[in-house]
């Protein structure tokens, strides 16, 4: 075994540098594996274990990374608040089936010197893009280096942040990267909150507020379907409705095609909502197919 | 044999497709066979020729490939009037040892809906950068398609286009492509004129004056090794002499770092001396080595 990887007591195996990473997938190939890579930035729950059952469905390998990756949050974002427990995520991941888990330190990533940007137009232009410059730029160019670090069969991002699963499949298709970029379907609490690392910044009030974004979504799905060409009210009602609910802001309440995000006036058969919304230092997002 | 491989009169293999061309590499891995990638925009001359020779000296099988790449043309550039002749390239790098030219169209490499850029600073900032805008997103974005594409254990650039060879070496770092970026000694005229596609644009006259250029970068290294902290007014005299000759305008005479570009006042012992100037409706490039 190279000396890059190291061996915790839970025997769960981390690797910290590219090299050791491409020394474990090369042996994996040599015995005829596939190999399924799910990004994460830590802060592990339900929704991440399922990208994990789902690459595992997929492939005879799964590589999980754990990376905080500062260019894709904004100057007044959490960056430095993002919850770290490397311990119980690699636990966590490990529990759930993964053969790897990739640490990468901020220095491996982001070398001196470093000075390359991947940027994507079009599916970048709506939805959280205005309201976080940079940071879909951020997202691109660190999961463009994290599947040429492992160059698995496939990869596997939440629908949670359909909008970032869209950027990173645009991403490989242009710039020819040999794997397949899968969505995995949004996992929920039982009273409809969309998991999220962001959930633990809620209060206990906040937290019993928050499945209402869903349920106000899915209404406005529901309405939709009964009057297609009324988007733009509905989802001005919604954001309204938000709004009174006790959501601090809206950044949004969107319909949106599904393959190209371009905002729509009426629905016309592939769609889905969008919403964004502040709750205390907690910014929730949440989509769902209208159908 | 995959329907996407033509074979020519000559015996040629042209591919036209991604797909085939992974398919032809795929077969050479698993044969254990290292690849060489020589990316070029057809109008072969013997410069090109030369990065076939270094990649077989490197690699068992050798692919160039001939594209000629709209998105790193500005709107005022030679786009429309790039030698192009397919026939004569792909007989000329058959000839020297290529093993298959990979001759994709512009919609395998930019179909419909593409909208990703590649992006560098630093090296980017100086010398070309200002003049030609947009020009090294362009050749950034393409190489890595084409390295990926390819996914080549090497690619060889020649050092005639010094700073896109640092653009390219600094995408394959920050990204991750695993491929060894080679640069390549500039190929010269007998007379000292730096072989190009673009001196084919050159009328007798022009063509009687373009090793000129050579000449006074090479008189500029001299002068420096003279007086290290001349650098500037060396400089400034050197852009003076090519209008005198007869150029038509000089866009710089530099000297620059061997490593980060960066402007020099001084010379400290790892530089090259870089010039840009126009003549007629060519605009010819040349830098060499001060030592």
């Amino acid at each position: 075994m190279p000396n890059t990887v190291e061996t915790t007591s839970m025997s769960e195996t981390i690797v910290r540098s590219v090299e050791g990473l491409r020394v474990t997938v090369a042996a994996w190939r040599r015995d005829g594996k596939t190999v399924g890579l799910v990004p994460t930035m830590g802060a592990i729950h339900v929704g991440h274990l399922s990208l994990v059952s789902e690459a595992k469905a997929r492939c005879d390998k799964v590589i999980a990374s754990i990376f905080v990756n500062p260019t894709q949050f904004g100057e007044n974002e959490d960056f430095d608040a993002y919850p770290a427990d490397e311990v119980h995520d690699v636990r966590e991941l490990s529990d759930a089936g993964t053969d790897l888990v990739f640490c990468p330190g901020r220095d491996d990533v982001y070398p001196e010197g470093f000075s390359t940007i991947v940027s994507v137009t079009g599916v970048t232009s709506g939805l959280c893009g205005p309201f976080r410059p940079g940071h879909f730029d951020g997202v691109a160019t660190v999961v463009a280096k994290l599947l040429l670090q492992c160059l698995p069969n496939v990869a596997v991002f939440g629908e949670k942040d359909y909008q970032q699963l869209l950027v990173i499949r645009q991403v490989a298709r242009d710039l020819n990267i040999p794997v397949d970029i899968i969505g995995a379907p949004i996992i929920r609490e039982a009273d409809g909150l969309a998991m999220s690392s962001r959930n633990r910044y809620l209060s206990v009030d906040e937290r019993a507020l928050a499945p209402q974004l869903n349920r106000v979504l899915a209404d406005v799905a529901a309405a939709i379907l009964t009057k297609p060409s009324d988007c733009q009210s509905i989802c001005r009602n919604a954001r309204e409705e938000l709004l009174e609910l006790g959501f601090m802001s809206v950044d949004y309440v969107s319909v949106c095609d599904t393959d190209t995000l371009d905002l729509l006036k009426s629905y016309t058969g592939s769609a889905r909502v969008f919403g964004a919304a502040r709750l205390g230092t907690a910014r929730l997002i949440d989509n769902l197919a209208i159908a």
